[in-house]
C-alpha cells in the first residue's frame, strides 16, 4: 500500500511516546522503540490480525518483543491500538505495581504474550509459538477449516543474535521449517558496550541461511516502509521455511544521539527530547501527546481484527457442527480444562510390584496418559532412550516432507539444546490452547536452561521438565554430570515445583501435581537406578508433599528424604532398630513446595514436636535445614564408578545414615526439641 | 607423510583399547573413539608437540575433546604416548577413585588440559585455551622469541554442534580471528536420539564460515589418513581465522552396528569385540593388547616433544637474559605465584568516605590492581558500563587489524554470551601461565552460564564473575532482571565462593579472597545502588567470612545479613534500640564458604550460644537457615519500580526487619538457644 503522512506520523506517536515514557521514568531504553516503529507500524497496522478487546483470541497472530528492554515500543502499540494500557499506564512506566513494567510480563500487560528481557527468550518463545500453531493446525485444521492457521511475528536485536538459546531456537526452527515464523532483526550496529564491531562481527544473515532459514534485507529500516511492507510480504510467500528480515536501522532515531550507544539503556536528555518532539512536528513542550488521526488509524485495524474473530468464532461453530468430536475438544481445550477423569489412567502399585528406576516409571505414566490428555507434547534434548519419555508408536512433530513424523506428532525431537526446549516449551504453554509440554534431559543439564526455567517460574507457566539421573546415583558418567546444587537451586526458585518421586505412586502424583498446576513449571527428578515400591507410598499422600512412610511409636528421630534414598532410609530405620533398639520413623518428601502448602496440623504431623529430624538426600544439603534439624547430604561433588559403589563411598548407606542418626539422637538429648515447622513468622511474603 | 600399516596399527590400537575398556567397565562410549581414531592419530602423531614427561610444559600444542564422552580415545591416546596412565588404567575406565573417570577431569589425569563431557564446553575452553595463546604470545614473544605459539585442537560431535555455548564460542572466535585455534567435527550424523536427520539439518560449515572461521572437509575421516593431514595442514597456513574440519566418520568404525545410535553409548556385545578385534587383526581373545611397534611410533613423537620442551626452555633462558625484566616476570608466572605485595594496593575505607555502589568499588579495585597484577584480564558480557569491569585506558584484547585493540590487550568484549564468557574464563585459567579471568554480567545472568560455572568449580580454576546489580536493588528493570534463587544456588555449588560485600572493605576483601584462591572459582554479587562504608568492616574482618558489624552487651538477638541489606539491618539495630528498648547485634557475612572454613570457636564468637539469630537479604531465604534460627528474605519474585520503593514493598526496611526480629525474639523466650553453629555431626565429607 502507498504511505502517507498519516503512517509516518503513527510512527512518530509511536517514538514519541517512548521518549515520554523512559524520560518521566528515569529510566529505561528508548533506543530500540524509536528505531524499530517503522517495522513495527507496518507489521502491525497492515499484517497483524489480533482483536484488542480479546488479547486470548486464539487464531490472533503472535508478537514477540524479544528485545525486551524496547517494550515502551510494545507499550505504545498496545495502547494505540485499543488494548487495555491507558495513557496512564505508559506515564506509570517501570513504577511499582504498574502494568508497564520494566520488561513485559505476560501476566500483567493485556496483549503480552510472553515476558521477555532475558536476552535470547523471546526468540526462542517465537519458535515454540510456531511449533504450537504447527501442532495445533495440524491437529484440528481440515479441508475448508482452516482454523489455526496465524503467524507468529519476533523482533530481535544483536543482543538475542549473540546468546546461545537463540542459536539452538533458530537452528531448530530451520530443521523444522517453521513457515510461519518471522523474526524481524533489528541491526542497528549497537549494543550496550557500543558498536558491535567489538564482538560481534559474524554474518548473521548467512547463519540463518545455514540453519535453514529464508532471509531478506531491508538496507533503510527507518524509513522504507515500503521496503519493509514487500519484505514481510515476501517471508509470508515462503511456506516451507522460516523468515530472518535482517531490518537496517538506526538506534534512537532522531535523537541527538542517534546511532550511539547512548540512547540504548538511558532516556533522553531533555534538550534531546525536546529535539526529537520538534523534529516529529510534535509541540516540545507537551508530553504524552497523541494525535487523534494515529488513534482512528489503528481503532480502523483494531475493528478489522474483531470483525475476523467473529468469522473466526464462526467458523468454529460450523466446525463442530460438521466436526462434533473435534468441536468438542477443541472447546475443551480452549476452556483450559483437562479431559475428565485422566487421572484414572495414573497407575498405582504395591510392594509387590518389582523395583522399577522413576524414570521408567515416568515412563509408564506417559504410556498410560498420552492417550487420555491429547494436549500433552512429550520430547527431549536428545536423551530419548535415556530420560524414557517417548510413548510406544509415538508420533514425531516433524515437518511431513522428512518422512519422519507430522505436524500433528506429539514428539519433539529438541535436538542437544537444553536451554532452547525449556523456552520452546514456554513458547508452547504461551500459545494458550492448553498445550502441556514435558521435556527430558538429565537434572544436572536443567541447568544449562536455568535462565528459560526461571521464566516458566516468574511467567506462571505449566512446563514439565523429565529431570533424569538425579543424583550421583547415575554412576559411571561421574561427577561432570551428577548433579549436587541442583534441586537446592530449582526449590529455592520462586513458582517451580520440584519433584523428587521414591517410587511408582509418588512419580504417578508428581505427575498429577504437574499437569493440574496450570501456574507453575514443575521438575521431575527422576532416578537411573531401580527403586523398590513403598509400603506407605499412595498418590494421595504423595500429594500432601511429604507423608510418614515408616511411622513408630516413640520414635527417638525422624529420617527425612527424598526419592531414591528414601528405600535407603527404611533400611536405616531397620538397622538402627536392631543393632542398636532405636525407634526410627521415615518421612518421604517428594515436593518440598507442595509440603509447604499444607496446614499447620498436617505439617506438623508429618514433622511433630519433641522429636529430631535428620534429612538425608544425595545432593547438597543446602535448604534441607528448613525441615530438619540436621543434614546428611552431599556438600562437594560426586565420583565416577557403578553407583552402589559411589553411594557406599559418600557413606549414604544404612550403616552411614545409622551413625549420622545415632549422633543426632544424642545432640539432641536433654533439650526441647521443636517441629521446624514452628516458625517466628511467616518466611513467605 | 605416506602412511603405512604402522600407521593404520596405531589407530586400531586406539580403537581396540576403546573397545576392551568400555566392555571391561559395561559402561561407557565406543563409538566415537572409534570413528575418530584415524584423526586422533595423524594430529597427535604428525602434528602436535607435547612432552609427556611434563604434561605442564607451558608451549605445549593443547588438545581439548569437547565430546568428552569419546574420553576412551583420550586416555588411549595418553597411555600410548607415555604419559602416566598406564594400561591398568584403562582396564580401571569408570571406576571409583581411578585417574579414568567416565568423563576426562583435568585436575585428575595427567595430560588432560580442562574438564568436558557436558556438551559445548570443550569446545567453548578451547576457544579460550586459543586466546590465552594470543595474550600470553602478545604480551612475552618478542623479535626472536617467539616464545608461545603453540595450536590449540578440540574435536567436537554433533552433540556440541548443537549447544549454544558453542555457537557463542565460535562466534566469539570468528570474531578474533584466532588462526591458532583448529576445531574438527565429528560429522558422524550419530547422536543420542539416533540419525541427526530428526533435528540437526542445519549447514554447519556454512554457519562457521558465517561465524568468520575457514573450513575443510575431509570426506572420508575413516581411511584417508593423507587426506586429514592435508586438512590440519591447510588450517595451519591459515593464521588470520580459526579453521573448523568438517570431518566424515563413521561412528563405532568396526563395529557390527557401526554408523548406528548403537554403538554410541553403550559398550559393544562380546561378539562385536570379537569381530572388531579379527577385522583389526588382533587376537579375538586377547583385550589391552598393545603392539609394541605402536609403542615404539608413539614413543618416537614423545621424544621429539621433550626434546622441543628442552630448545623452549634454552629459548626461554636466552630471553631471561636479552630480556631481564620479561624474563623474571615469565619465571613468576609460570611458578604460579601472584606478584609480591599486590594487595597493598587494594583500596581500603572508613565511614568518613561517602556511599558508593560496591560495582563501583570493585571497578576502583580493578584500577589499583590491574597494573600489579598483570596476568589480570578483565572482560564483560556486553555489560561493561553496567558491571563496571574496565579500568581507565585498558586495552582491548582485539586483532590488531580491527584498530580497536591488540594481543596484549587486557580486556575482553565477551558480547552478550554469558555461558561462552564463563568457559573461555575456564579455558584462560587452563592455559597454566596464571591468567586470572574476571568476567562481568548481572549475577541474574550468571544462571545462563550455570553450566560452565559449575565446570569452574569441579575443574578447581581461578575465574572471577563480577555479578552486578545483584538484587530487586537494580529497581526498574523488574523481576526479569533480579535475582531471586541465585545466590542460594551458587551457593549449594561446592567449591565455589559467592561473595556478597556489603561495603568497600568487604569489596577488597573479596577480590583478595577470589585472587589468592588459586583453586576456586568466586562470585562476586554486587550492588547497582550506593552503601554506606561500615564502621566496623576491615579486609581482615572480611575475610574471616563473617565478623559482627555491631557489637553489643546483652543482646536480645543477632542480625545477620550480607551485602546491601547489613547497613538496613545496622539501622535496624537503631530502631529497635530505640523504639523498643532491644539490643540487636549486627553479623556481616560476605562469604558462608569462607565462613564456614573458620575454627568453630571463632565461629561461635561470631554466632554465639544464647542469642537467636535472624538472617536478613533480599533474596530468597533458602541455605540461610544453616546460620540462622529464622530468616527473612523474598520468596517471591521482585517488582520493577524506584528501587527504594521495592525494598518499602517487600518491607526490607528498619521497620520491617525490626518487626520480624521482635517476633524472633519473643518466639525464642524460655527456650534454651543454641547457636546454629553446634551441629551433630559434620556436614561436609
Amino acid at each position: 500500500m502507498p504511505y502517507t503522512d498519516l503512517d509516518q506520523l503513527a510512527v512518530n506517536t509511536i517514538r514519541v511516546l517512548a521518549v515520554d515514557a523512559t524520560f518521566k521514568a528515569n529510566s529505561g531504553h528508548p533506543g530500540a522503540p524509536m528505531g524499530m516503529a517503522p517495522v513495527a507500524h507496518v507489521l502491525f497496522n497492515n499484517f497483524m490480525s489480533f482483536n484488542p478487546k480479546n488479547p486470548d483470541w486464539a487464531n490472533r497472530d503472535r508478537f514477540v518483543l524479544s528485545n525486551g528492554h524496547g517494550c515502551m515500543l510494545q507499550y505504545a502499540l498496545l495502547h494505540l491500538f485499543g488494548y487495555k494500557v491507558s495513557l496512564d499506564d505508559l506515564k506509570n512506566f517501570r513504577q511499582l505495581d504498574s502494568i508497564t513494567p520494566g520488561h513485559p510480563e505476560a501476566h500483567d500487560t493485556p496483549g503480552i504474550e510472553v515476558t521477555t528481557g532475558p536476552l535470547g527468550q523471546g526468540f526462542s518463545n517465537a519458535v515454540g509459538l510456531a511449533i504450537a500453531q504447527a501442532q495445533v493446525g495440524g491437529t484440528f485444521n481440515k479441508p475448508g477449516f482452516n482454523l489455526f492457521n496465524n503467524y507468529t511475528y519476533t523482533f530481535f536485536g544483536d543482543g538475542c543474535a549473540m546468546e546461545g538459546i537463540a542459536s539452538e531456537a533458530a537452528s531448530m526452527a530451520g530443521h523444522l521449517k517453521l513457515g510461519n515464523l518471522i523474526a524481524i532483526y533489528d541491526d542497528n550496529h549497537i549494543s550496550i558496550d557500543g558498536d558491535t564491531k567489538c564482538a560481534f562481527t559474524e554474518d548473521v544473515t548467512k547463519r540463518f541461511e545455514a540453519y535453514g532459514w529464508h532471509t531478506v534485507w531491508v538496507k533503510d529500516g527507518d524509513h522504507d516502509l515500503a521496503g519493509i511492507e514487500a519484505a514481510i510480504k515476501e517471508a509470508k510467500s515462503v511456506t516451507d521455511k522460516p523468515t530472518m528480515i535482517r531490518l537496517t536501522t538506526t538506534i534512537g532515531f532522531g535523537s541527538k544521539l542517534q546511532g550511539t550507544g547512548g540512547v540504548h539503556g538511558n532516556p533522553l536528555k531533555a534538550d534531546d527530547c525536546q529535539h526529537v518532539k520538534s523534529l516529529f512536528g510534535f509541540d516540545p513542550n507537551q508530553s504524552f501527546v497523541v494525535p487523534q488521526q494515529v488513534y482512528d488509524l489503528y481503532a480502523k485495524h483494531a475493528a478489522e481484527g474483531a470483525a475476523k474473530e467473529q468469522a473466526w468464532n464462526q467458523l468454529v461453530q460450523k466446525y463442530a457442527a460438521e466436526h462434533p468430536a473435534e468441536g468438542a475438544e477443541l472447546t475443551r481445550r480452549l476452556s483450559g480444562k483437562l479431559p475428565e477423569g485422566w487421572e484414572k489412567s495414573l497407575p498405582t502399585y504395591t510392594p509387590a510390584d518389582s523395583a522399577v528406576a522413576t524414570r521408567k516409571l515416568s515412563e509408564a505414566v506417559l504410556e498410560k496418559i498420552h492417550s487420555v490428555v491429547p494436549e500433552l507434547l512429550s520430547g527431549s534434548a536428545d536423551l530419548t532412550g535415556s530420560n524414557n519419555t517417548r510413548w510406544k508408536n509415538a508420533v514425531d512433530f516433524q515437518p511431513p516432507d522428512l518422512g519422519i513424523g507430522n505436524w500433528a506428532g506429539r514428539y519433539l525431537r529438541y535436538g542437544v539444546r537444553e536451554h532452547a526446549m525449556a523456552a520452546v516449551m514456554n513458547g508452547l504453554t504461551a500459545y494458550g490452547v492448553g498445550l502441556i509440554p514435558a521435556g527430558g534431559t538429565f537434572l544436572n543439564f536443567v541447568s544449562y536452561a536455568a535462565g528459560a526455567v526461571r521464566l516458566s517460574a516468574l511467567s506462571r507457566v505449566r512446563t514439565i521438565f523429565v529431570a533424569t539421573h538425579d543424583s550421583i546415583g547415575l554412576g559411571e558418567d561421574g561427577p561432570t554430570h551428577q548433579p549436587i546444587e541442583t534441586l537446592a537451586h530449582f526449590r529455592a526458585l520462586p513458582n517451580c515445583m520440584v519433584w523428587r518421586p521414591a517410587d511408582g505412586n509418588e512419580t504417578s502424583a508428581a505427575y498429577y501435581s504437574a499437569i493440574t498446576s496450570k501456574h507453575t513449571p514443575s521438575i521431575l527428578a527422576l532416578t537411573r537406578q531401580n527403586l523398590p515400591h513403598l509400603e506407605l507410598s499412595s498418590i494421595e499422600s504423595a500429594l500432601k508433599g511429604a507423608y510418614p512412610v515408616v511411622e513408630v511409636a516413640n520414635a527417638d528421630v525422624t529420617l527425612i528424604s527424598t526419592g531414591s534414598e528414601v528405600s535407603i532410609c527404611i533400611e536405616a530405620a531397620t538397622y538402627l532398630k536392631e543393632k542398636h533398639g532405636v525407634n526410627a520413623r521415615v518421612v518421604s518428601v517428594p515436593c518440598f513446595e507442595v509440603f509447604d502448602a499444607q496446614d499447620k496440623a498436617y505439617k506438623l504431623k508429618v514433622l511433630p514436636d519433641g522429636i529430631p529430624v535428620m534429612s538425608v538426600e544425595a545432593l547438597t544439603t543446602m535448604g534441607w535445614e528448613r525441615y530438619a534439624h540436621e543434614q546428611f547430604g552431599l556438600n562437594r561433588f560426586g565420583a565416577s564408578g557403578p553407583y552402589k559403589e559411589v553411594y557406599k563411598k559418600f557413606e549414604i548407606t544404612p550403616e552411614g545414615i545409622s551413625k549420622r542418626a545415632l549422633a543426632t539422637i544424642e545432640f539432641y538429648k536433654g533439650h526441647t526439641v521443636r517441629s521446624p515447622i514452628n516458625r517466628a513468622f511467616q518466611h513467605i511474603l
